[in-house]
């Protein structure tokens, strides 16, 4: 019997992110099943060659998968792969990877960044040409990639037909389309779509594919959607520091995902929860949902000192101290009656 | 029930590394643990706040842990921690930060290494004389830290007075002293010590503490042994990719590990099982054990086609395609049953 | 007799940048003088030792002073010297850290840029406030240093308050201040002050002080004006490649241009034209001055197909296409008669 | 007239290193010529565009030529362009890339070194091979590049045979050679070659070429040689820092150096001014000249006491506190009444 103990209470929820869940059950499952005997380190074992058979059936035949082991570290390696040393990539100002990945870019890739500020999250052709300049200057870090974020931030979600319109922007311009997936089963849960229809089908050159906000422990996958056009991914994922050795674990992880539907049924139920709490929550006097609800997450303004009291009960975050705005994340485990305890926690603050 | 499927068979053992092998079960235990509710992501929840107590009881009160995904990654980040941007490392030439990890060191922390050819993978302070030099000249990036590896990746151990004399030899320099130490549980079920013993004790600044070869999943973590002396381990970790979401899954993986004396029992069965193997080999002709057995490996020397014929049934490495050396690991789970199996199969080959 | 041969007409001069234009003949001068014999290389001379005290003349005892040959090398070396490996500055977006050097702080530092858009190039405490938060959150790349131009790439100049208030500023949050002084000699003439009354009497930590855009060949310089907080610029100078072997000569020119009065001349006097040029291209009906000429660039809105016929007499760079407006550079050799010629070129072409 | 002033003694010069002399007076007289009137910036001026059939005239055809401002910079600049990301470069240990450029390499580009021993500072086939090698293998940073220095850091040459022999055994591996020619001219020089004989016809890819060991002031290329194997160079120099935006004061020095036969001159001149030392030196007792003399640098055994009091009167370098051996290097302004009277104090010295 193990030594560690349990330290928390496993009944307990609140809205503060996805990544605060713990795993769904399968995935318990699928570890103990990797588990026993030696498979090869490093990504020749079985599972992780099974897995580009899974993952060939959501993102097309010639889609690649190199599982890692964070959500940075596949942005960091997929900017790489598109990019050459003087390249920069252009994202909207709130992408992960401008905003919260403490310049891992930068550094590890010496990748230039071009932020364009997004109010909603989204990138359009407009916005990219704001950056996509300067082409042939040397005095200009090359705008060589455009990175999507799906869904964004701001829980927001591009339709198909935006994807598409901004891959053919940039690969009109000799650019190539980072898409970070941290939480692209909710958007394709709330697209009504598979997978590979808004990314691969859509144009988009290489994924950062999310499973750890999904319901994974820590899965993550670099996707090479268009082979012929990017550098060695084995090598970039080395030596960034990204390789997982006994991998397989990491594999088992996203089979259990995308084996069959847990990553649907994970992402539709998460934004399930999300249109329940965002629809109680509207009918609130003095409760403003500031956003679309296109996945999991509900952006609200409301009173701080409101925010602040409930906040003891339920913890959330805010996102905009100067508007009051609070970002409201449901997760796989989320329950209907986390989300009524929530709502009527809510309302009783509001009166108080 | 998952969708994922067994692929392999869980009774299939090999000699090629103690990360081709699984996860202890009690690490699945701890993980199921740990699982359900929410829980703070990255690093403030409540398993990686018990695992510094956990860690001071080993390493001293001092050691503050710091857990990542991979052991490159504890690398990585520690080296940028004691180094500044113009700092080098002097290293065995076979560390593996110098010879595995695909240039990392180099690629994300800028970090030029003095590699100094050593025939046991052992440091000395003669050996580290060779580079430690130059100091105030600019031409000469600043030889500011050595890194040891223990147990080494010749199977070899630093005697606890010998990784004194080093670190008081680095000190005396104004360097400090990096421990790699991957398989830092071999060394000291080795030694007979205590993790801290030959660490902390000994003068050691910054340990990669390696959890994966010694039963753990994934699991590896920076631990600063002297905190007045190095900089910001959260923000490097963050901007080198490392820092995991859901990090009570690595967490409590650790608490499984060192909460007890799991550690001890992986490491100490390990290292019995190499000895088991290299006592029996030792013995038949034409076999020459080729290193001093200090850890969980084994290297030996036989007939190139020998090797080849046996490793169609147990895989290992060939260490030196010139001289036919090749490495023997044995792992937690190697059992008497393999060792026996496989010098069973050696003699018959050895005969063929 | 030298082998290489007069390329081009010495007597033609146009408005397209400050370093189109040659050297100050007292700089050819000065080289001459600092040649012949044998100096120690790589900075240790006669030259670059006087120059310590020519620097501390103007920029105060404190001041260390650097020499190195590009701009962008000053840059990159300052502003490593301000920050830790996790570090973020914040420029306005027109910086030329940010927008014309490829990209090289991100690359050789692995700096991340928080670029804030500013329509006159000049930050404000304000503006800074805009990227200057989330310390201790291990996400956000730290903010620890502002990045000030002076004078501005949009010809404006900060007054000595305004850098005051930015550097008090700064300092409270605990960021340093860099300025950017390629053209810090043109704004020092332009607010009638010293060099030192506007960089070290205001609070700046660190300057790249331009020579060569001020009539010197190839000569920059970091100076350090608050020594007991900035890291190693010798070991950061070379690794950054901005070490020059036979520095005397770097040195010679920056004494040319600041051991008596010749930077302020040719200051003065670039401005003076620029003014000149502004005051009568204001005349002409059609065009207009679009920016405080501040400096010795003027920057003015005329019809583009205006300026695509000037262009061919002489040369110039638009600045904004969507505008029209574009930027005529005075230099330190810039003539009154070639500023009448271009203002009547102007006023014939506007009226054909 | 410049308030400049002569701080040292033209006439005085000794042995230290070729970068200790000035500039020849020829180059003075071509920067002077290139003076006056204006030119476009960093690199389209009319003498960078003449310096193409230069150089293309020595280095053939294809050659094209990027000037820098250091050979730290060409290095660096070099390298990228021959490396992906995770490649690597086999130098001789000695190699002025690994040895003494604060680890730029690693710094700026992340480039992983290699450096093999080597006792004259010359590669052979077999010495690359003892770290060619790993292929495919992504633990392995992929050594995809062999760096060459000729003339060597020890005064040594390699043959055309050998450079040739180099140059294929890499190729047929599918590594990219470079060729560190700091001292190209003194190796060519000594071999009696042309400089595209040694490199362009030998099989070189890419050439850094210093001009200002051999009387230049500061003036430096990166020579492209097989313009379709490498990346694109623009941006690389600008990104590494090494654009200067005076550009055609670079240029007209190698178009001074390279349009006649400046470079010759100097070169044999210095050559044989350390074979004159190298010839007297060797005849007196207790002396002993250590490496063949093949370039302009003379390397010699003699006692530490004697070389410390000959210093004073003629500074010059320890090479070998260990073997006490020092480096004599004459230059293109070395006069043979320099060398005699050097030679004549070593005499007393060595009496005294």
């Amino acid at each position: 019997m193990t030594d560690a103990v349990r330290r928390h209470d496993p009944e307990v929820r609140g809205f503060a992110s996805d990544n605060w869940a713990g795993v769904h059950p399968e995935v318990l499952e699928a570890l103990a099943l990797a588990n026993g005997g030696h498979q090869t380190s490093y990504g020749t074992d079985d599972y992780t060659e099974a897995l580009q058979h899974v993952f060939a059936r959501h993102f097309g035949e010639r889609a690649q998968v190199y599982p890692v082991a964070t959500g940075t570290g596949a942005n960091v390696v997929a900017l790489q792969a598109l990019l050459p040393r003087w390249g920069a990539v252009i994202t909207a100002d709130t992408a992960h990877v401008n905003a919260d990945e403490c310049g891992a870019a930068e550094k590890v890739g010496g990748i230039k960044i071009y932020p364009v500020e997004s109010p909603d999250g989204k990138l359009t052709p407009e916005l990219v040409d704001r950056q996509s300049w300067g082409r042939g200057h040397e005095h200009r870090a090359q705008p060589l990639a455009v990175s999507l974020t799906q869904s964004t931030e701001m829980g927001t979600c591009y339709s198909i037909e935006e994807i598409r319109a901004l891959c053919d922007h940039a690969h009109d311009q000799g650019m190539m389309v980072h898409l970070d997936g941290a939480r692209l089963a909710n958007a394709a849960a709330h697209l009504g779509a598979g997978l590979g229809e808004i990314t691969t089908d859509a144009g988009v050159d290489i994924v950062s594919f999310g499973g750890t906000k999904n319901g994974l422990m820590m899965a993550e996958a670099v996707v090479v959607l268009t082979p012929e056009r990017i550098d060695e991914i084995t090598y970039l994922r080395m030596s960034s520091t990204q390789l997982v050795s006994k991998m397989r674990f990491v594999s088992v992880q996203l089979e259990a995902l995308l084996a069959g539907n847990l990553w649907l049924r994970n992402a539709l139920h998460a934004n399930a929860m999300a249109t329940r709490l965002a629809t109680a929550a509207a009918r609130i006097e003095g409760v403003r949902i500031a956003r679309p609800v296109q996945s999991n997450g509900v952006f609200a303004v409301l009173p701080p000192e409101v925010a602040e009291r409930l906040r003891k009960r339920f913890p959330f975050h805010t996102w905009d101290e100067s508007t009051g705005e609070v970002r409201w994340m449901c997760a796989f485990d989320t329950t209907p009656q986390d989300v009524d305890a929530f709502v009527e926690a809510l309302e009783t603050e509001m009166r108080a």
